[in-house]
């Protein structure tokens, strides 16, 4: 893996400079995805101050083919964007799918094929819109338990709640953390969103609401669990060239990137394996890997010290007390102590999600890992409007995860000079 | 876009050092989608003399998460595959989804994000069985329809054998192209897969006996169309400053890639942009984008002069004629005179398809492309067994469509020094 001391020293950066997105909703009967894509585009692109001529190839973070019963979704976005003649690839890891899609994005510049790329997300349920009823079915829920095993663990009822419910509840029994932890992320997240006009759920709310509120798999409740949410983000990447010959202003940087895929539940289906799985299964192993090589590649030693803040992946509350701690922000198993402590608030030495992530800015599955680098990117530029947090070294960090058992996971960090 | 000179002179190439396959076949009942790309992905390893622990990411090319009703595959294969801890992308862009899969895999490389990549293809429609009759069930052509756009294609009864059989047309009215050249590509194809071990569709037909089958949809017939196919294909993937320090003997470098996307039929709804598309219909223009592309990073001016073989996708015989003109084979409309006058021979001046191409060797979506380049990599090394061609310049092209109207194109030019 190439450091980012020696991309910076050969002038071989990757930068994002620009960023768009629509707002984040439950539902946008209104509009097509492709319609969402190309509102997040234009901005991003305006934002960038390039045109769609400058673009040489676009990365697409589309998700789930059943959302809309359309195999091919980006054929039609890519269209729609005008940007025939130019490469369009598409990515998809399930929840991971916008972190994914970002590492293609690196790589599409990194490696020298283009010099400005444009990354996006976007994701939309028409097919599972119930037009009478004016809501979306749970068709939607359906279609993302398929991305359990087929064969071994969508027969037992595996959704993407449960299945993320279990590795709440062996951090729990490992490590001593409490639902009044976890709902301490939830109130933080709903909270942060409320200085997010782009949020699907701002909500002024209580850890005792959170703990009344439903119960959906123990140990989530409703306000544990990020919501299905439509809508698109998009980022514009440059070499560090391009941005030179551009006189870009303020470019964020690209520091490091690691990814690592773990396996699902059922795993590789050998007894000895899988109790290996089952006995690490509290400390999600390729969160710890992902962050590791990302630190290596940017050259990070201790990440407490020099990163100013981080979006990390709460599709539920329990799951960023996990990351936390595979983040290196604090020790092994100390992740509730973390938020109790305040480290991760607004006004706290590293804030956490100051978007609201993905329980208050909401969670557009192919969007989410966009909009989340997107957010640390406008925060590292200082442009992040009321939620604007203090940045010091100038280092954030973005945390994308999905599948079941948390079995993708990219890592990336971003740095102004 | 940094040039193959370029890349030369810094050497930071990146090389195909090891291919594996599967047999191609209609079904592969006694076997997994993950245990078919466990056995093309030892092959790869043993052939490129590297270990697991060598693979610092894989790329998965999978298409249709409909075939086996399974969201995220590629999921169970990097489980099965014991690839724990490394990244695992997935990419989806249909008929292309091998050739993209490819592209992404030189970038992980040549970012510097990786040393060695895997690239695999994998296939399987186990949910579109009927297990009592014994054969594959209409769902898998419906799955492949749901690529068409579901607004306005799919309803008039597009399917992906109908939306080229437009663009044969349109070539056959534009410039003369008759069936009997359209067959000839069929009986060629049919006929090279006599020689590869691989192949699902091996045959001595005659012209007559292609003009003869069961019309599909004008102007094809039964033999115009490759079949549906299950399979697996892994490539090893490695970067020049590896392949010195592991002394690979015989490395394939990348030389040049061009990806162009184009619109669907239907485009974008605009009445005017719609009339330009239709009017280009008969020359993919797409095609000849990414080969220009390719061309330009290779820096090769005459395709004729320099290349020693092709691969090209020839899902439809007819579309294999208009690849010829599209790749710069011979001038604009005298496909089909290139055929007749043999130069795509296995004994012709540039043979075509020496594995038997998509008609032969068989159509495993997203394995397809990554068998082409493949077979490029195995004739390149004199490795490819009876079928091998004379190899003068040391520079194959691989040729990796899909989508409705052919809207995903990747071209690949490999060489060796």
């Amino acid at each position: 893996m190439k450091s980012y001391k020696q991309l910076k020293s050969e002038r071989k950066r990757v930068a994002v400079v620009g960023t768009g997105q629509t707002k984040f909703e439950a539902r946008t009967p209104q509009k097509t995805y492709y319609e969402l894509a190309l509102e997040a585009a234009m901005k991003a692109m305006n934002d960038a101050g390039v045109t769609p001529e400058n673009i040489e190839s676009v990365v697409y973070g589309i998700y789930n083919d059943l959302f809309e019963r359309q195999i091919m979704p980006d054929t039609y976005v890519h269209d729609y964007l005008g940007m025939y003649g130019k490469a369009g690839i598409r990515i998809t890891t399930g929840g991971a799918t916008g972190g994914y899609a970002f590492r293609s994005g690196y790589s599409e510049v990194a490696s020298g094929l283009s010099d400005v790329t444009m990354v996006i997300g976007v994701e939309k349920a028409q097919d599972c819109y119930d037009w009478a009823q004016g809501k979306t079915t749970p068709e939607v829920i359906k279609s993302i338990a398929y991305s359990a095993d087929m064969t071994w663990e969508f027969p037992l009822g595996t959704s993407a709640a449960s299945s993320y419910a279990i590795l709440a509840s062996a951090h729990m029994d490992k490590y001593g953390t409490t639902e009044e932890e976890a709902a301490m992320v939830s109130v933080k997240n709903h909270g942060n969103a409320m200085n997010n006009p782009f949020a699907q759920s701002p909500m002024k709310i209580t850890v005792d609401d959170v703990l009344q509120s439903r119960m959906i798999s123990y140990p989530f409740k409703m306000l544990d669990c990020s919501l299905y949410t439509e809508g698109a983000y998009a980022l514009i990447l440059m070499s560090e060239e391009k941005t030179r010959e551009m006189e870009v202003n303020n470019p964020v940087w690209v520091m490091g990137i690691g990814s690592s895929n773990d396996k699902s539940f059922t795993g590789s289906r050998t007894v000895n394996d899988r109790m290996g799985r089952y006995g690490d299964i509290a400390d999600l192993r390729n969160h710890y890997e992902s962050a590791a090589q990302a630190y290596r590649m940017s050259g990070i030693q201790d990440p407490r010290k020099v990163i100013d803040l981080a979006e990390l992946h709460d599709a539920f509350s329990f799951t960023e007390i996990q990351a936390y701690e595979a983040m290196g922000f604090c020790e092994r198993g100390k992740g509730g102590k973390f938020i109790r402590d305040g480290v991760p608030m607004m006004d706290g030495d590293l804030p956490v999600s100051p978007s609201g992530g993905l329980l208050g800015a909401g969670h557009a599955v192919g969007a989410t890992g966009v909009m989340q680098i997107g957010e640390v990117v406008n925060q590292l530029r200082n442009n992040a409007g009321k939620r604007q947090v203090e940045i010091r070294n100038g280092i954030g960090l973005a945390h994308s995860i999905g599948g079941p058992g948390s079995s993708y996971c990219s890592v990336s960090v971003l740095g102004v000079d």
